[in-house]
């Protein structure tokens, strides 16, 4: 009994020094002066050896050893430690802290490349992030594949070989769905007009009210790739505002706070424990996109959304809500994986999974990287790209060392595609509510079935008692045919 | 050579880890959810242990025994270290941790109860924070006196007595000069109006501009009490706006960018190293009083000012600016030290600094410390505390543990006088830069002079080589009671 309460008192106090470096991360994104990159480098730095230092303690090991959990929770938490122990044990703390320092600056590096549109000043550092990866790679994987090492991190048990049969699985209807829309004689138009930033705040603010945001356990800020950041009783939510187009504000917002909803409604008695956060990547986008597109997209919610946006905006070019349900969801050409509609959203997704694979193990070199990119995409998406920040440069991942995250994107899609079946069986009258503006059944039920259990279950058996079945596709397909097919008329 | 670097090398860790606390803190009082004061209070503990552990590392005793410096700024960076390990080594974990995490919450509590107006909310935890103190002060005191103990850690080199003599050296000449204004029959009117925060918040950055703020490497942020925060390349100030009280946002600001500006004047070379911060508390004051009083309050400053805020505003009661001048510098009864005048609020720190010093000897109990001030208060100030926010509520000082800090700042107003003295005979033509909104001679005078040093020199050392003379309360004396007589014609 001495061992566990040592251990999961150690364990405590890492995670809120893990929770401290979270919170650094999102001042670097949001309050964090210009100037200030060195010295946030160098903090990040010493937080991660700090953390690195914790977490290879050898004294985990013992305490492993001697413990006895009693419980599924203890027993949960101690199968979560020595995956962590034994994952940081194998990279050496030179390496983590250089990653931590090399990161910190290149995100830097590339925010300012995307602005200037010059790939040429980000590559270099991209180089050394790679390098960096693939000896991290080489490490945890163990002689097995280097790229499965990785995204094991993000999403426990998964392989790149499994989402490929996956990918593969869903492209056909995928790209079919996708030339029929686009091929379709039934256009939506687009929303134009010029929307205040601070009215699109506004707008932002009651909706993720709508979808159950606590504020006073998170806030708001702006960033330039909207995230979350934090858990239980300060997660906090980003968005950013173009002022042509709400529609990006209102469903970064609606998404955001589907991933700090799902922390928020972890039960409370996890938190600073390894259960205490949303289990894998994959579960948490489920839970982003659920409240985004299956809930925040649909016909229900949208009528509200009209209706508030005609006041807020003194009238919009849209003058229905059938009309403006079409104009929500409709599916253009386009550059950026963020503003992808539901359609082709996944196909963004196959194009950077299949790139960074070929990255990491040394197929594609990063000097090579912006040609491969824009052949894959004219390839994908029929189109020739027109600048770098709208290719290659789009994403922050990269620039941080996520290698092996992206593919997470799309398994919360396939999750959510799960998820929102089971919903609907069980909340028939969901629809009625969401018309309301108010999406409280749906996050009640995603509370009760998924977002309390933290990290007590491993990702897909957590799915597939929540959704009362197994993982698979077919329940996103149909629902995307069916949503697409009824706006474009097929 | 080798355990020097190796020492430098461990410290330098250290420092970034401590700006990260810091980072934390600055988190807490501007942008945190109010709901997540226990997450915090946990992080804030784990922190205080990590720096506790490292602060008393048993290698840094090795280290200095075996490190040879050769140059001055290194044998003043051993002596700081040494100096910090030996307090440091003092303090069992225990109580370092207790302190963070009780200090983290009484300042949640503290606020609350002032809002409220309800001192009985937040003795209880006052009283538990004491008994922590008086804990400390007795492992740092090693059988000396308590209080000195602590100020120690704020003004190095001071005592409590020292600083009573100087107190009583004051106390005769500021006493008649608040008489001899009061009872003036040249009384300034007060501004009155409705100033918009938003007009307050871009003329406060208007000042800090012309204090020579470095936007790059900082920020402005809202908080209930004005702080700032940071070093190096993010030194963030705060400020708070009273819509019908301009002045109070404006010399709020500028008394911030004094200590902002002082954190990024100090040599790079420095950065991460114990001389890379300000020396102390006194000297830190000294440098956001003259900005706020000798420069920012002066005759040319304000003249500028009045402009701006003619301009700002629309027009003002006031209409011409010698009047403004005397405006700015009202002295009028009031409770509040921070919004105290330079006549007075010298009173207020006796006032405090003879509470905190009975609070840590024992010769006072919290539970009689409301009817302490109030008594003292009216005794001193003639007035009787309306309001328990207005008395012992209005500082949250004592709720974070800052026993032995208050009286930091009557020193600073001493050595301002003293550099106030030198730096008018060095730059003659001051004003006639204030008088244009340019503070640029007396910020690179004082950068150049004593900024720049951070903490090579001990305190008094500082100050004595930077105003060529002894620190006397005299310079300061001698220009209040000018500047005060021209004002009130006395």
């Amino acid at each position: 009994m001495t061992a566990l309460t040592d251990l999961l008192a150690f364990q405590r106090q890492t995670e809120a020094l893990s929770s401290v470096a979270e919170r650094l991360g999102w001042d670097q994104e949001t309050v964090m002066p210009r100037g200030a990159t060195e010295q946030r480098a160098e903090e990040m730095a010493a937080m991660e050896e700090v953390l690195h230092d914790r977490r290879t303690d050898p004294r985990i090991g013992e305490w492993l050893d001697a413990a006895d959990p009693q419980t599924d929770a203890d027993r949960r938490a101690i199968q979560l430690i020595a995956r962590d122990y034994s994952r940081s044990s194998r990279i050496p703390a030179r390496l983590a802290t250089e990653l931590a320092r090399l990161t910190s600056l290149a995100q830097g590096i590339w925010a300012e490349a995307r602005a200037k549109d010059a790939p040429e000043d980000f590559l270099p550092t991209l180089d050394q992030v790679l390098m960096l990866k693939r000896e991290e790679a080489a490490a945890l994987a163990d002689n097995g594949n280097l790229y499965d090492a990785l995204l094991d991190d993000y999403e426990p048990g998964m392989t790149g070989a499994a989402i490929s049969s996956l990918f593969d699985a869903m492209r056909p209807r995928l790209v079919a769905l996708r030339e029929e829309v686009l091929g379709s004689e039934r256009q939506p138009a687009a929303l134009t007009g010029h929307f205040p930033q601070e009215t699109q705040l506004r707008l932002a603010r009651a909706c993720a009210t709508a979808f159950g945001y606590d504020w006073t356990r998170g806030r708001m800020d702006i960033a330039v790739h909207p995230f979350s950041s934090g858990r239980w009783q300060d997660s906090r939510i980003t968005t950013r505002v173009v002022e042509t187009d709400p529609f990006n504000c209102v469903y970064s917002t609606i998404h955001e706070v589907g991933h700090s909803g799902y922390e928020q409604g972890i039960d409370p008695d996890y938190a600073f424990t390894p259960l205490g956060r949303g289990v894998s990547m994959g579960v948490h986008e489920s839970q982003s996109r659920i409240y985004e597109n299956q809930m925040g997209r649909g016909r229900a919610f949208t009528g509200w959304l009209f209706s508030r946006m005609s006041d807020a905006f003194d009238g919009l070019n849209i003058t229905d809500p059938d009309a403006f349900f079409a104009t929500v969801n409709r599916v253009t050409p386009g550059f950026i994986r963020t503003e992808a509609d539901e359609v082709q959203y996944n196909l963004h997704i196959m194009l950077r999974f299949d790139l960074e694979r070929d990255l990491i193990s040394g197929r594609l070199d990063t000097s090579d990287l912006v040609e491969a990119w824009n052949a894959r995409f004219l390839k994908d998406f029929g189109v020739a790209v027109d600048r770098p920040a709208n290719g290659v440069l789009q994403d922050v991942h990269w620039a941080v060392g996520l290698f092996g995250y992206f593919p997470t994107y799309a398994l919360g899609n396939v999750y959510a595609g799960c998820l929102n079946r089971a919903l609907r069986a069980a909340v028939p009258d969901l629809d009625e509510a969401l018309a309301r503006g108010d999406a409280t059944p749906g996050t009640e039920w995603l509370r009760e079935n998924l977002q309390r259990h933290g990290g007590l279950m491993p990702p897909s058996d957590l799915i597939e008692a929540a959704s009362g079945g197994p993982v698979t596709p077919e329940p996103l397909l149909d629902y995307l045919e069916d949503k697409f097919g009824r706006i474009y008329g097929l």
